[in-house]
This record gives C-alpha cells, structure tokens and sequence, in this order.
C-alpha cells in the first residue's frame, strides 16, 4: 500500500517546523511578557458543548468521533430510517474542538471557583474543521488566542495592540496596519442613519468593503432592504478620511445624538490615552469605521491587522465582548481577546523573505571522523561542545568525506570539524564554515569560542 | 447545561502547563542539542495506515472519526445486519493518531526521496487512546519520541544514554538506573537454554519479572509449555549479578556457543566504549539480562529507565528496529529510538518535591496603582519593565490593595511595585517582596537590576 494522509492535512518536517516554531515561540514570548498564562484544553469535547455554538452550518463542519465499541448496540430503528443527521448524537458523543474560544469558555464555567479574575490565558492549539480544503485552507490548522476575562478594563484593549505590534516587528514583519473600531460606534451609525436595530445587516455587508468596493456594498445593502436614505447618510461615513483624531473628531458629530456611538468614540479615546502612558507611537493603528468583523458575539473594540506589502488577508483579529460563558449559564463574564492566523504569518513572512536561514539551523556543528582512532578521538570533541551548550553531532558512520558534508548542507549546519590523524596529534582540529568554504586550525577552546559568539 | 470533558480528558490550567512546558522543553533542549529535528504529523491519519498495526485490542483502541455529510449515503444494507466493526471503514475514513511510530514510518515512506539519511527527528504530540480510564491512564496523553533511522551505528544507542542522563539530571531527577539489554542477548538464551523460537513466550514471562516475582515467572513459563530443564536454566541466567562488566564476562560464557547471543555482547560492549569516548560515568547503567519490552518489533539494545526513590514505573525506553517501514512497503529502514512518559516524569517530579516554585512564576513584576494619575504613571514604568524583557502586567483596576496582592499571590508573582502620589512625586517606587514581605523603596532602574538578578 502507498500511504497518504488526509486531504486538507499537513506533516510539518524540520525545516517548516523550525521556522513556525519560531513563530510560535515569538508569540508565547510577547503574551507571557503581559502576564498572559498558558492553556491546554483536550481534543476531543463532548458533542454537546460544541453543538449549537457555531451556526448550522458550523455543526456540519465539525468533525464527530464514533463512540468505542459497539457504537450500534443501542440502536433499534434502521439507521437508515433515523438518517445521518438524527444518527450522530447516537453513535457520537465526541467531537474535535471547532476553536478555542468555546473550550475556552467551558474552562472557565467548570472552573470560576478556582479561577483568579482577571484571568489572562492564552491557548496555542490546533483546530480542526470539515470546510471543503484549498489554497491556503486546512483541515487541521493552528490557533494562537489570547483572552483576559473579568474585567471591564480598556488597558487590556491598549494592551492588545501593543501586543500585536511586537510580534511582528520581533518577527521582522514591519509594514502593517492594526485597524481598530469599535461595535457601538457602528450601532451608532445605525442610528445616526435611521437603520437602528439592522447592525447585522449593515455589518455583514461593510464588512465586504475591501472586496467588492463600494458600489457592491451600495447594492447589498439595497438588496437587504436599507432605505436608500440611510445608504445614502451611510457612505460618506465609511468612507471618511483623515487621521485617527480627525475621523474621531468628524465622528462626534455624526454621532452627537447616539449615547451608544459616543460611548463607543469614547472607548477608543481611553484606548489611545493608555497608549500615549505607554509612549507607543501609534502610527500604525487605524480608526477604521467601516471595519465590522462578522461575529455578531463582539459588542466593544473590534481589531484587525493587515501587512501591506503582502498579498494576504488579516493575520490578526479579535474584539471585545461581553457575555463568553452564557451559552453555559454563567452570564457577565465579559472580556477581550484577539488571535494571531499562524499560517497566514508563515506565508506573509516567506514572501517577504523574512526567515533567516541560519538561525534555522538545528545543530550547529557536524563532527568529522574518517576511521575508528579518529571516531574515538571525536567524541571527546563532541562532549566538550556539548557541555558548552554547543549543538553538536558526530557523523555515525565512517564514510566518505563528501557524504559527510552533504549532510551537513542538507542540514543547514553551519560549521564542520574535520578530524583526521594529523588533527588528532596537533590537537588543532580543521573548522570549516560551511556559507564562506573557509577552513582553519583551532584549537577545541577557540572553536568553542567562535561557535558560541 | 452543566459542561464537563469527556472521561479520560484533562484541562491543562496555569499552573500545570508551566510545569509541563518546563519538562517538554527540557527534553526538548537535549534532543536538539543532539542534533535531532522537530516533526510534526496530522492529528488525523487515514484509517488504513492506522488499522493492523496494533494488533486486534489496539484496531479497537483506535478513535474513529465519522465521514462528514450524509455518510450514510452509500449505505444500501441496513447497518444493524452489517454490524458495527464491518460498518466502521464504510462510515469512517480517518482516526486519530494512536502512537508516533506509525506516523513517523507514513512520513519516512512518503518523503524518502527528499530525506537526508541518517534522518534524526524527534516529535512531541498527543495521542489517543479508547482505552478505559484509570489513575494514570489518560485516553489523550502526550508521547515524546526521537529516533534516528538509516544507519546501524551504536553511536546512536549510547547516545540515548547520554540524553535521558541530561534530560533526568536537567529536571533534578538524579537518582536511576538506566536499564540496556539486548534482544540477540535474549535470543541467545533461548539457544543456550534449549529454547530456541520461543523468545517471544519467554519475553512476556520475564517482562513481569518486576510484578509477579521468581516464581511467578517459572509458573508461567511451565504454563506455556517451556520445558523444566528450560527453565531450571533459564532463572540463574536472568538473575545474575555482579557490575556491567562482569554480568558481561558471565554471559559470554553461558553464550558461548550462540552467535546471535555473543552478536549481542558485542553491541552491548560497543555501547559502553562509546560512553568511555564520551567520558561518561555510567555507574546509572544496568545490563538487565530480564529486560524483555513487549514490542517483538525489537531487535537489538533495548532500554527501560525506572526513578528508584518514586513509586513508578519506566519513564522512559526504547530500542532498535530493523524495518520500520515494512508494513508500508520500504524494507531496509532500520534505526533506534525513544521516549519520555511526561505524565509519569511530571508524577514523579511532583512525588519528589523537584518544580522550583520560584521558576514558574509566569509575570515578575505586577504593579499596583491606586488612581487615575498613578495610573498613568505606572503604564510610563510598566513600559519600561517590559523593554528590559521582564514579565510584567499592571492590575487593570484601581480597586482595594488587598485584591490587588492576592492576584500577585495567586499568580505566584514574585515582586510587586506599589505606586502612589509619593512614590509619583520622589521617582521611588515602592518595591515589595511577595516571599519575604520585605520592602524598600527603588528607583525603576534598580529594580530592572534586582528583578533581572
């Protein structure tokens, strides 16, 4: 049999592994450094805690697991009879989890009593979903979420933004806009247009701005039976211009009679009062107001990043809400969280050549030996770069030199020791650097010395 | 509705996630120093790469996921008359991962085109077992693998050695016997004891030589049909003692006339001149002529490491394969690898008192303001804890000091920076020590100093 592995999946082999490790480990760094604490949650949730959770059409795409054993033995009707959908919660009491959010949730529910509020966590896990697998859409792909719930505060909002903003300039990711608006500002213009209470409607369609332009939107909206008044009034707004205290101060007054919207206005100013305590120069973050993000779940500050030199979409969003735990009877848990799409940074970051292949390198010095003495010889070597934290290996077989080397090309090492009789005599080993081709005599010290720095 | 995870299933909170990244990063650390490479597989694999590989118990071990959409559709017998095993490949097409090995063998065989060989990976993942829970039985557990593949060098097999002595001494686990033998050492027996073709029978008996004593072990092998005299010779063999090197004198007698057996000596032998190449003291090292480990898979050094002062069982083993990837259809791949129970080395790392609390602090420094100006003034310190790469957060609110420092208790933070007008006005911040209750008043810059010491 030729094996494969299911469509929509990926291995990761060293060389992928190392570079989203490094995203992953950037990531971990920057939540840790604003006190963000780690999350696992299993796998597999019950069926139930799932269901329900993410629309119709979520459900058909969450993947089920049979129950062990004889998964049939309860079942009188023919299961042809029942049919597939009826079926499931019968031969299934398990699923994978859809997102972290809602694990997320459920932890908190099962364990309030426990919990210090605010709790601060971040998850970094995979998830999974039964979507239709294409460019750039996986079946199993990761998540890197990071939530505080418990309090009403918008330093966490300020917090998420510089949080962002280190992460990828640690990755090198320089140019890119973290957009910002916020829910009631968008209730707001409802108002201010006379559309009060179409919010969803009015959302789901700017929120398609960027792909179908303008004159799309003018058309949804229209379809979707907003009066052509409140399109008209609509517009302009999305579209305005000018810097974030001049959209802030044009929106004032478009929103002067909504106590919503001028709330909202004022949230985003408290954001950019905590930013200014925190010096950030906040040229990169955009008052977006046509920036809606679907989930309907949202009801303060919305975010999203874009990188624009890149052909992609966000790689990083989030909100504030406030009800996470509802769906499971614990109601006024309000908090803000926001995520980062590790896949899309990975693709961002090779377009843009931004891995630097030799801080990729596993190990950082191959050993050469060419018979037994020499072998032996090697070993030594070999545990003295290692008790210098050096990560070294040693060729297993005695072969020909140029496989040797091949290996280490293969392997990205950086660095060679080469060791024959004369070596082993002098104690002054060749060391080849593998980008340059440059050979020298040192001795085991000042290779120890040159590796380490 | 009262959510809970399904049985078997653990949340991972705060706490024990910094324990366990403490532990999965040790290992890390050393399989990288080493010169092993990170693999990551799908948490799904087809079910027939999976199904035959773990005998008929383990087939029904596996967790199967149902096809999405109608997978029933195809359906035209009634499924109770199909019966639920028969039924299983017609509604399910994919499982969840049951061990490494068997992925490992998929991605060898699918990638071995591109593959640089000796191919040296290692791979910490989950996997998922229907097994019934008990104490210390999880059905989602994490497994940590390293194996080299492509090469028969016993360099590998000692310097399994050396990283579970650095993996064990790093946690501060130090007192434990690494056990080695060597299944051509086994095969020998069989030949010397007049037993020859029924390893497998004698493996299970003595592998349990640990639970059900001597006796238990001669009853069941006279329960499975060895001869008397079989095993009249068979027990003083497997009882011997004496050091590394004269168990080894002693075996090479009693294996005179077995190649295979003295074939086994031999790489035993090499095994520890590597370990003198490397200056390793391996006093922790014990030729256990009764280690058997169930897999038949085996064929060479085999390994089995036990904590002598913890009520546990092997943390951690392994051995060498000839054929890896047979069942896929690749012969020839053959290599030696191993693993770490992290659920039993956390268990013991919690019997023996071995996590530093200190260490697993996740914020350093938390600071608390009393109003809107301190406030303020603490997001200009926080900013500047953070540019030094120090772990900091500011209590969101401005409530009661009390709550404020039960947080920092609770996350176990270390230090706490009180700011109030004072401290506003004179640049002194108040500095508390939360293990010590002790206080002084520091400039900011001193206390980057003390914090980063």
């Amino acid at each position: 049999m030729k094996p494969s592995i299911p469509k929509g999946t990926r291995d990761f082999g060293p060389d992928k592994m190392l570079k989203r490790n490094r995203i992953f480990s950037t990531i971990r760094t920057v939540f840790e450094k604003f006190g963000y604490q780690p999350l696992e949650t299993p796998t597999m949730e019950n069926l139930d805690v799932l269901t329900g959770k993410y629309g119709d059409e979520g459900d058909q795409l969450i993947f089920k697991i049979l129950n062990s054993g004889d998964y049939l033995a309860k079942i009188k009707e023919n299961p042809l009879e029942i049919g597939f959908k009826k079926l499931i919660p019968q031969i299934s009491e398990k699923a994978l989890r859809y997102d972290l959010t809602v694990p997320f949730a459920r932890y908190v529910v099962m364990n309030r009593n426990e919990l210090t509020f605010p709790f601060k966590r971040y998850q970094i896990q995979p998830v999974w979903r039964a979507d239709r697998p294409q460019r750039g859409r996986y079946r199993e792909f990761y998540q890197c979420d990071a939530d505080v719930v418990g309090t009403n505060s918008l330093l966490c909002e300020s917090e998420i933004v510089l949080m962002i903003d280190e992460v990828l300039n640690n990755l090198g990711i320089n140019d890119f806009t973290i957009k910002i608006n916020n829910r009631k500002v968008l209730t707001g213009i409802t108002e201010a247009i006379g559309a009060k209470g179409l919010e969803s409607v009015i959302c789901v369609a700017i929120d398609k701005l960027d792909k179908i332009g303008e004159e799309g939107v003018v058309k949804e909206l229209l379809e979707k039976g907003i009066t052509e008044t409140a399109v008209n009034a609509l517009m302009p707004i999305i579209s305005l211009s000018g810097d974030f205290k001049e959209k802030l101060l044009a929106m004032k007054n478009i929103l002067a009679t909504s106590e919503e919207g001028l709330k909202g206005l004022e949230e985003l100013e408290e954001v950019l009062s905590y930013l200014d305590g925190f010096g950030y120069q906040y040229n990169k973050l955009e008052f977006d107001i046509a920036l809606a993000r679907g989930l309907s779940y949202y009801t303060g500050c919305i975010f999203e990043v874009k990188v624009n030199n890149a052909q992609m979409g966000s790689i990083s969003g989030g909100g504030r809400y406030d009800n996470l735990t509802g769906v499971f009877g614990l109601n006024g848990v309000s908090g803000v969280g926001f995520s980062f799409g590790v896949d899309r940074i990975y693709d961002v970051m090779e377009e843009l050549n931004l891995f630097p292949t030799d801080s990729l390198a596993s190990t950082q010095v191959l050993l050469v030996a060419f018979d037994k003495p020499t072998e032996k010889y090697a070993l030594s070597v070999l545990a003295t770069l290692r008790n210098n934290n050096i990560k070294a290996e040693l060729y297993p077989e005695q072969t020909k030199m140029k496989k040797q080397l091949g290996y280490a090309d293969d392997k990205n090492i950086p660095y060679v020791v080469l060791i024959g009789s004369d070596e082993m005599e002098t104690g002054l080993l060749t060391f080849k650097n593998m980008q340059s081709g440059e050979q020298q005599k040192l001795a085991i010290e000042q290779i120890v010395e040159v590796v380490l720095n």
